[in-house]
C-alpha cells in the first residue's frame, strides 16, 4: 500500500495515497478501531453533500467565499450526493461524540476532491481549505446536527411515512372487507362476545393512522437546523444571515421545510429534537407489535390454534418438520419492533447526557435513529407484501367458534339480568352443552326468546 | 373482626362488616397480596366517580334507568369525589390487568352505599345492583381505559403541564436577566467560545417549551374516551347514541374536552394513547435531566469546580462534612427523571402486549403514568422554588475564567486563519501564558489588532 | 399543631412538637414535596436500625463511645426494629441523592428518642449529639449504601429467593405429575411435534433453577458494607479496625454474612453491587413472563382457544359478561414483570450516573431495588397458590388436538425422507385429512409402517 | 446475472448461478428486504461451521451417515471456517425469528458446495441433501440456539473478557503509580475531605474487577448447548448418546468447554442464558460509563474545569476552535455504553416473548448480544490505548486545589464537634478566607493544633 503525507496542526500523517481523506480522517481510523470500519451512515454522508454545498452557496452570497470556490466545493458535494465517492468515508461511529471526525472527514474529501477537479494532484496544498473554505461559518457542533436532522427528516417523509402508511392502507381495506365477517371475540386470551373480523381490523387501521399523526406531529422540530450557531451557539464567525439563507439553500436543495433553529443553543446542546421523533416511531413500534402478534395468534395452527385467518405460505418454515409453515413475517416485524424499543433507551439516554453548550452523543442517537426509522419502514412493506395483503378469513374455523361460544350468553342480560345469565353460562360450561339447552333447563327463557335474543349478528353494534 | 356475608356468582364470601365493598373487592383483596395494600391509584378511583355517574346520567337520559337510581348512583359518586369513601378502595394494582375487580369494586361501593342512603342497611339486598345498575352499559374493558384517560388528562392539564410552565418561565426570565452576563462557553466539558449566561439559560428555556408543545400535541388522542364500547368495542348492551351522551357527561363533569373514541376497537385493545402521552413525559424527563445536570455543574465548588453561578443552600449537605452544601434539588429532579425513563419503558413493554380485543396491563400503565406525571410537576415545582428562582451568577469566578481561556482564539480564524489561530492556543496552552503574548510573540497579530478582534462581548453574536 | 423549635447549623426550625425528628428533617419535608409523603421504603428505616446500633456497638468497643450512650442508642434503634417509631420518617426518596436526609432522619429520632428514654424532654438539648453521637464514625455517604446493602440483601434472601423457590417447587412437581401426558408441541404457534406437558413444565421450572442460581451469583458482591468509608472513602475519622467490626455487628444483628466492603471508594462511588442484583431479578422477571403468559395461552379458552390446562377458577372474570373467568394471576404477574424490566432501566441509568467519589442516586435506586424484591417475591406466591398448585390437565382437548396434528409426520424423515414427508403433510392439511390417509394415498409407506413409525408416545424421548 | 433454478418443498426458485445457496436462501432473500443485505453476523455462520461439522462427526459415529457424507459436509464447514465462503451468506437478521432461513442457507451452501468439491456441478441434484444430511438430527431450533451460544461465548471469552481485563491491568497499575497523590475528594460534585489519586482510580479497578467476575459467573449457563433437543427439545429424529457426543465435538472444534444443555426444552423456548450474559455486559457498561466520565470531568478544562488529570492529545478537537483537543475516548465509551443499555432492553423484552415451544427472537438477540460483546471489548482497548495509559497527574493544579478546599476542617470534628467545625467553614466560605484564618479567628483552635489537626495526608487513611 502507498502513502501520502498529509499534516494538520499536530503534525503529519501519513495517508493511504489513492484516497481524498487526509491527516484528521486519518487519525481517526486509528485512534478508534471500535466495531464495523466505515459504520457513520450512509444517509449523514449524504447529508453533509447538501450541507456543504449550501453553506458555499450562503457563504458566497453574503461576500466571504469567491465564486470559484464555492463552484469547486458545490461540484465535489455533487459527487458525494451522486454516490461517487463513497468510499472516501471509512470512520465509525464510536468516534469523538460531537462527530468532528467525520465533519472534518467531508471537509478534507471534497477540498482535496476540489482541487483534484480544478487540475490539481492529491498530496498538494489545496486550493481549498478544508477548514477555512469548506467548513467556513460553521463548526462541527452545527454541522453534525444539521446532518442529522436533514438524515432523519428525509429518512421519516421519504421511507418510514410512505411504508407505513402503505400498510395502513392495507389493513384499512381489510377491515372493510371483512366487515361483515362476525367472529368470537377474545378478552383476557378467552373468549368473549362476537364482534366481526372487519372491526377487529379497524382497530389495526386506527392505531397505525393515530402513530402516522404522532409521526407527523413531531417534524416541526426536527425540521429546525442548528447551522449557523458554530461553536456553542452564538454564530460566531458567520456573516450576518448567514443562518437562515443556509437554511433556504439546505430546504432547496433537498426539496424538504428546513428552516433554522429558533433557538441555536438548544440545538447543539440537546437532541430533544431526535428524542422526539424517535419517540413517535418507538410509538408506531408498540403499534405495530400488537398488530403482527395478533396476526400470528389469529393465524395460529393450522389445526390446534386460533386459525381464524389465513396468510400467505412463503416458505418452508421448519428445516425437520415436514410441511411446516411458520408466520415469518410477524416475527420478522416483532424482532424490528424489539429493536426499536431498545434504541428508544439508548437515544433517550444518550439525550439527557448532554453537559452545557453540546450534547456528545450525536454518532449514536443519530445511527440508532436511522435504524429505526429505515428497518420500522422496510418491515412495514415487508409485512404488507408478503402478509396482509393476502389475509384471508378461515370461514368454516370462524363459524364453528363464534357457534360454541359462552359468551354469547352476554345479550341475555338486558333481559334476565347478570346473575342469571352467569349461571345459564357456568352451566353449560361444566356440562360441554349449549347455552341454548342450559338456558331452557334453567326455566329462564324460552327457546323462542333464545333465538330472538341471542343473535350475534345482532351483537356486533354499528360501530365500525 | 366482624363480617357479614356477600354474594357474586361464584358464591359466598366474609367481608369486613363496616365496609362498602362486597364479595368480588373481597376475593381480589385476598386473591392478590402483591405489594402495599390500596396501591390502586386514588386518581383512578375519583376518575370512576365521574364516570359512574355519568353512565347513572346518560343511561337515565336513554331510558334505561330510572331517575330514583340514577340519583342515587349519582350521590354515592359525589361522595366518592368528595373523598368521603377513600378507605373503600383497598385494592392493588397487581390484579386482573382488565382492572376488573377495581371497576366491581367501584360498582359495589356505589350499589351499598347508595342502598344506605336510601335508607337500607349493609348485608341485605341493595336496591341498587352493582352490575345491573352501577355498571350498565358498562364493561370493566371500557370503564378502566375510560378511568385511565380521565385520570392521566387531569393529571398532565392540571398537575404537570402547570408545573412545568412554572419552571419553563423561571428558566426564561434567568435567561432574560442574565442576557448580558458574558461568560466562557464549554463543549465536550472543555472550554469553548464564550456565550452569555443567559443564552445558556436560554437554552433550558427553550427545550421545555418544545416539551410543552410535544405534551400538548398528544392530548387530543388521550381525550378520546373508551366508553360506550363495553366487552370488545361493540357496544353491546348499550342504548343507541350511549357513548357519545356519556362522553358529554364526563366533559361537563371534570370540565375538561372529553370525546368519545372513534374507534372503541382501539381504544380497548390498545393503550396507544398513553404511550404516546408517556412518551411526551419522557422527552420533558430527558429534558429536565440535562437542565439539573448542568445547574449543578455550573454551581459545583465552591472553590474546586465551575463554581459559576450560586444556587439557594436550602439544609446542611453532610452528616460528617462540617458546612457542606449540595445541589440536592438537581439530585431529585434527576432521580425522578431516572424514574420516568424506566416507567416509559414499562409502558411501552405494556403496550405492546395487548392480545386480540384487549390489553390486559392497564393498571401497570395507569400506575407508572400517574406516578410520572406527579413526580415531574411535584420535581419542577420544587425545583422551581428552592432552586431556580434562587439562582445568582458568581460574577467573580464568570469574570475569571472568561479571561483566562485559550479559545476566545477563535475570532482570528477569519483573520489569520485557522492554523495560525492554532499555533497561538497551543503555545499559550504548553507556556501557561496568554494568547495576547502569544500571538505578539508569534508575530501573527499587533497587540493593537488582538485588542480590537479579541474582545468577548463580540463573541456572543445577537441570537438571543 | 403545636411546634418546638429545633436547630442545625443553618439556624432555628419549627418542629412538630411530638415528633422525633429535629431540624434537617424538617427542612427536608419542607423542601421536597415530591410524590406521596413518607415514600422513603421502610425497609431501609429498619436497615439503619441495625446499622446506628452497630456502629455504636463498634464505636464503644474502640473506646470512642461510652457505654451509656452506646445503650441509649441501642434501645432506641431497637425501637426503630420494633416499628415502635414507624410515624417518625416522614422523608421522601426524592431529596438528596446521597439519602443524607434520611439518614440525618435516623440520627435525630435515634438522638431526642434517647434523650427522653434516660428521662429528657423533647426540646431540651440531646444528652446524644445527632451528628457527635449517633453518626460518629459515619457519614451518610457510607450509611446510605449500607442502608441499601442491608435491606436489598435481607429482601432478597429472605422474601425474594424462599418465593421463587416454593413456585419453583410447585412447577417441578407439575413436571412430574404430568411426565406422561403426550400432548402437541408448538413452535412459531404452530403446531409441532409431540412433547409432554410434564417436559413442557420442566423448561418453567428449568428456567426458575437458573434464575436462582444467577440471583444467588450476586450475593457476595451485595454482601459488602461501605460502612467505615465516611465521607469519600478513606475512613476519616473513624478508629483503627472499625470498618470489619461494624460489620460485624450488622451480620450478628440481622443474622446475615455481611462483610466489609474490599474497596470502600467503590462503594460509595458506584452501586454497581445493586445494578449486579437487580440484573438477575430482572433475568427472574424475563423468565416469569414467558412461564405466565405460556400458562394463560395454555388455558386460554374455554371453547375457543388452546385450551390444554385448567386453572383455578378464582373471582368472577367481568363485570358485563356473565360466567367469564379469566387468568388473573397471569396477568397480575406478568405486569409485575413489566414492571421489574422498567425498573431495571431506571437502576442501570441511575448506576451509571455517579461523580467521582459518589454516586447519588442512591435512593431511586433503593426504590426501585425493593419493589422489584418485594413484587417479584409476592407475585411468585400469589401466582403459586391461586394459580400453579391446582393446574390440572384438560385430557380431552390435549387428545384431540394431540390426534389431529399434521406435525407427526416428522416421524417419518428418518424413513421416507424431508421431502416425501412434506408431500404427506401438504396433501392432508390441504383437503383436511388425516397424514395416515394421506401417506397410503400417496404410496409413500403402507397402513402397518404408519401405525409402527408414527406413535407420538415414541416421539417424546426419554428427556426429562 | 445468470440463474439456475433449485427446487424446495414449495417448488421452483431462480438463483443466482454461481451462488452455492440454494431456494430456500432465496426465498428469504427476496421475502426479507429489511435493512442492510447480509445482516446476519458473521460470527453465527461461523459458528454454524463448528455446529455442522460436529453434527457430521457424530452422526457418523452413531451409525447414521456414512463416512464419506461425514467428510464432504466437514470439508465444506472447514471452507466456512477459514473464511472462504464468506459471500454465500446474503440473509437478514430480520427474518424468521428462529433463524430456520440461516440454518438452512448454511445447509444449502454445504450440501451445494460438497456437491462441487466432490466433482458435482451446480444445479445438479447434490449427492448431500441439506436436510437429510447436512441438517441430520437437527432441526433449526436446536442449531440456531447452539450457534448463538458457540458464538456468544467466543466472543466473551476470546475478546471480551481479555479486553476489559487489559484495561483493568492499567486502571490497577494506575491507582498503584498514583498512591501518594493526595488530592481534593468530591461528592455531590462539591468539594470534599481528600482521597488520593490512587484511592480514586482504586474504585475503577476494582469496578471492573467485580464486573469480570459477575461476567465469568454466567458462563456455564452459556456453555450449555441445545443440540439434540430438535423441533421441541425431545430429541426426535436423533440416535441415542448423540446430544452429548455432539456437544464434546463442539468443545474439541472450538476449543471451549461446551456441554450439552440439562434441560434442552429450556434451551429451545427461551434464551435466560443469554439475558443472563448480557446482563452482565449491561453491568460492565454501568462501569465502563462511570469510569469514562470521570475521566472527562477530571480531564476538564484545560483551564475553567477540573483539571486534575491530563489525558493523551490524539487529534484536533474542533473545525472552528484552534488548539482544542477533547476527552473524544470517552466519548466513544460512554456512546458504547449507551448502545448496550439499549440493547439489554431489545434482549431482555425479546426474551420474555417466546411461546411454549421456541422462542422466535433468536436473530435480533444474537445481532444484540454480539454487537454489545464487540463494542465492549473494542471500546476497552481503544480506551486503554488511547487514553487509559496515557493518563498523568496535574499535579499543580491537584496541589492548588486540593489546598484551598475547606472540607478539610471535617478533620476537626473529632475535636472540637461537627458544630464548630461548621461555623469555622462557613465563615471561610463567605469571607473567601482560609480555615485555619478562621478557626483561629472563632479562637476554636490555635494555630499549632490546626496544623497539627489539618493534615491532608493524614486524612486519606491506610484504605487501598
Amino acid at each position: 500500500m502507498e502513502f501520502r503525507i498529509e499534516k494538520d496542526t499536530m503534525g503529519e500523517v501519513q495517508v493511504p495515497a489513492d484516497k481524498y481523506w487526509a491527516a484528521q480522517t486519518e487519525r481517526s481510523r486509528n485512534n478508534f478501531k471500535i466495531g464495523p470500519a466505515a459504520s457513520m451512515p450512509k444517509e449523514i454522508i449524504e447529508a453533509f453533500g447538501y450541507l456543504k454545498k449550501a453553506a458555499a452557496y450562503a457563504n458566497h452570497d453574503l461576500g466571504v467565499l469567491p465564486l470559484e470556490k464555492r463552484d469547486l466545493i458545490a461540484q465535489a458535494c455533487d459527487e458525494i450526493l451522486a454516490n461517487k465517492l463513497d468510499d472516501q468515508f471509512p470512520l465509525v461511529i464510536w468516534q469523538t461524540g460531537s462527530g468532528t471526525q467525520s465533519n472534518m472527514n467531508v471537509n478534507e474529501v471534497v477540498a482535496n476532491r476540489a482541487h483534484v477537479l480544478q487540475g490539481g494532484k492529491l498530496g498538494e496544498k489545496s486550493v481549498i481549505h478544508p477548514n477555512d473554505d469548506v467548513n467556513k461559518s460553521q463548526s462541527s457542533n452545527d454541522t453534525y446536527p444539521t446532518a442529522m436532522h436533514i438524515a432523519a427528516y428525509k429518512k421519516v417523509v421519504e421511507h418510514t411515512l410512505p411504508c407505513v402508511k402503505r400498510l395502513q392502507k392495507t389493513l384499512a381495506e381489510k377491515a372493510a372487507a371483512f366487515q361483515d365477517v362476525v367472529k368470537i371475540g377474545r378478552t383476557h386470551l378467552m373468549d368473549a362476545t362476537p364482534l366481526t373480523l372487519g372491526q377487529e381490523f379497524s382497530a389495526y387501521a386506527a392505531q397505525l393512522s393515530f402513530g402516522i399523526k404522532a409521526l407527523e406531529n413531531t417534524l416541526p422540530h426536527l425540521a429546525e437546523l442548528a447551522l449557523g450557531g458554530t461553536a456553542v451557539g452564538t454564530g460566531l464567525n458567520t456573516p450576518k444571515g448567514y443562518d437562515v439563507k443556509v437554511a433556504d439553500y439546505i430546504a432547496q436543495f433537498t426539496g424538504l421545510p428546513f428552516v433554522t433553529a429558533q433557538n441555536k443553543f438548544e440545538a447543539l446542546a440537546t437532541h430533544d429534537a431526535v428524542v422526539e421523533t424517535h419517540g413517535a416511531l418507538k410509538q408506531l413500534a408498540v403499534s405495530l407489535y400488537k398488530i403482527a402478534n395478533d396476526v400470528r395468534l389469529l393465524a395460529s395452527g393450522p389445526r390446534s390454534g386460533i386459525g381464524e385467518i389465513l396468510i400467505p405460505e412463503n416458505e418452508p418454515g421448519s428445516s425437520i418438520m415436514p410441511g411446516k409453515v411458520n408466520p415469518t413475517q410477524c416475527e420478522a416485524m416483532t424482532m424490528v419492533c424489539a429493536q426499536v424499543l431498545g434504541n428508544d433507551v439508548t437515544i433517550s439516554f444518550a439525550g439527557t447526557q448532554g453537559h452545557f453548550q453540546l450534547n456528545v452523543y450525536k454518532p449514536v442517537m443519530a445511527y440508532n435513529f436511522l435504524q429505526s426509522a429505515q428497518l420500522l419502514g422496510d418491515a412495514c412493506v415487508s409485512f404488507d407484501e408478503h402478509c396482509a395483503v393476502g389475509i384471508k378469513p378461515n370461514y368454516p374455523r370462524i363459524k364453528h367458534q363464534l357457534e360454541q361460544s359462552l359468551m354469547l350468553v352476554t345479550a341475555l342480560n338486558t333481559h334476565i339480568g347478570y346473575e342469571n345469565a352467569a349461571k345459564i353460562a357456568k352451566t353449560a360450561h361444566k356440562n360441554g352443552t349449549t347455552l341454548k339447552e342450559e338456558a331452557i333447563n334453567l326455566g329462564l327463557v324460552t327457546a323462542e326468546q333464545f333465538d330472538e335474543w341471542v343473535r350475534p349478528e345482532d351483537m356486533v353494534g354499528s360501530l365500525k
